[in-house]
């Protein structure tokens, strides 16, 4: 713990890359780092503070002592390689399950991206840009996305996770999936994923780090309600 | 060498993912592997025997006995963590120098989609959705962005590669800035590219793996020629 006291975080509410990153810090057994919370639609994120971490004006903006680490999987690989041996060890030592955990966690950055073209369509695109014929294609493209990983859940063992125990494929993937069902994904048509989900909510690190807007309102939206 | 048996590569020249896998497995001395050169303009990155291995139906396809990592960043992981010792150590030990090495590697991911969102917009984008003004944006997206390396790379020690030593950083990284010279970019406004492009270009991983059609039209492109 003492180590966590040279650690800040600067994080967004409704981010699922700070959410992965607090999930690391929840599992290797780092609380008590600094950390401040910045809001997305005041444009925090774009301020000095953040840009002094970060020039890409991005959250989350982590530091360890001196290293500073931005990128979500970078900052989980690195906190997992500093503190194996503290907390839940998230990266196997077994080659099959390590290829499928390396493979998964990769993978989910294709699921983020995905996720964010649709539910984020109205801030990435400009309206004089829009098409409904890209929506749909960036839907479909969603759906495809989201029946590849009902069918890897499909085939892990029961009660399982990504790649056998919890591992940093869980913390990457994770969040996604969170923010589909908030944001209105069927569970009865994703099944897999909505069990995925279950398993994973109440886990102690997931919980203590859910974004706080979700007790605030825990209705949540409709956007993907008909994929 | 006899572990190179167990692996096999399915590979279509001019994919910076592809070429990521390939310098690794020169770096950890894993030459020997079965490989495939396949062809996207034949499609045959669709291919069933490609789709058995990735269902995305995207290069590189790779097994390592029944281990298979189709995402590049997960294979050069994979295989540096599986063969730690043997070849050149592509993860450094040292904290600071890891916490850089994780976090340029991620970042490399960023500049791989600015630049295909200008270099392939015309595969990218239908037609009838094909807009000036976010060409123009995506342009002036990946200016930042070349600025952002420029301005890493100015930091560094003369000499030096993108985290220290040579590591996992300069595999992801690298053929991304071989791409962006290749596809025009002005070695006269972007100085530290084009410095670390010589710097890495005929290393003995990188030569032997340069994609074949370079050496067969040594000419390149101009559409990266006026950012």
């Amino acid at each position: 713990v003492s180590m966590a006291k040279s650690m800040s975080l600067l994080w967004g509410a409704g981010s699922p890359p700070c959410w992965r990153v607090m999930i690391t810090l929840e599992e290797k057994k780092l609380q008590g780092y600094r950390h401040k919370l910045l809001s997305f639609e005041k444009g925090e994120h774009k301020s000095q503070e953040v840009l002094e971490i970060n020039p890409r004006g991005q959250l989350p903006a982590f530091k360890h002592g001196d290293n500073i680490l931005n990128e979500s999987v970078a900052a989980c690989l690195y906190l997992e390689n500093q503190f194996k041996s503290q907390g839940v060890k998230l990266i196997p030592d077994n080659p099959a399950e390590q290829a499928l955990m390396y493979q998964r966690m990769m993978e989910g950055l294709s699921l983020t991206d995905k996720l964010n073209s649709v539910i984020y369509r109205d801030l990435l695109v400009p309206e004089e840009e829009r098409h409904e014929s890209a929506l749909k294609r960036n839907k479909e493209a969603l759906v495809t996305e989201l029946k590849l990983w009902e069918g890897y859940l499909h085939k892990v063992a029961a009660g399982s996770y990504l790649a056998g125990a919890f591992s940093l494929a869980d913390v990457i993937v994770f969040p996604n999936t969170a923010y589909a069902f908030r944001f209105g994904l069927s569970a009865g048509r994703y099944p897999k994923l909505a069990k995925y989900y279950s398993l994973l909510k109440d886990r102690p690190s997931i919980k203590a780090s859910r974004p706080p807007q979700w007790l605030a309102s825990p209705q949540g939206y409709e956007i993907l309600k008909d994929l």
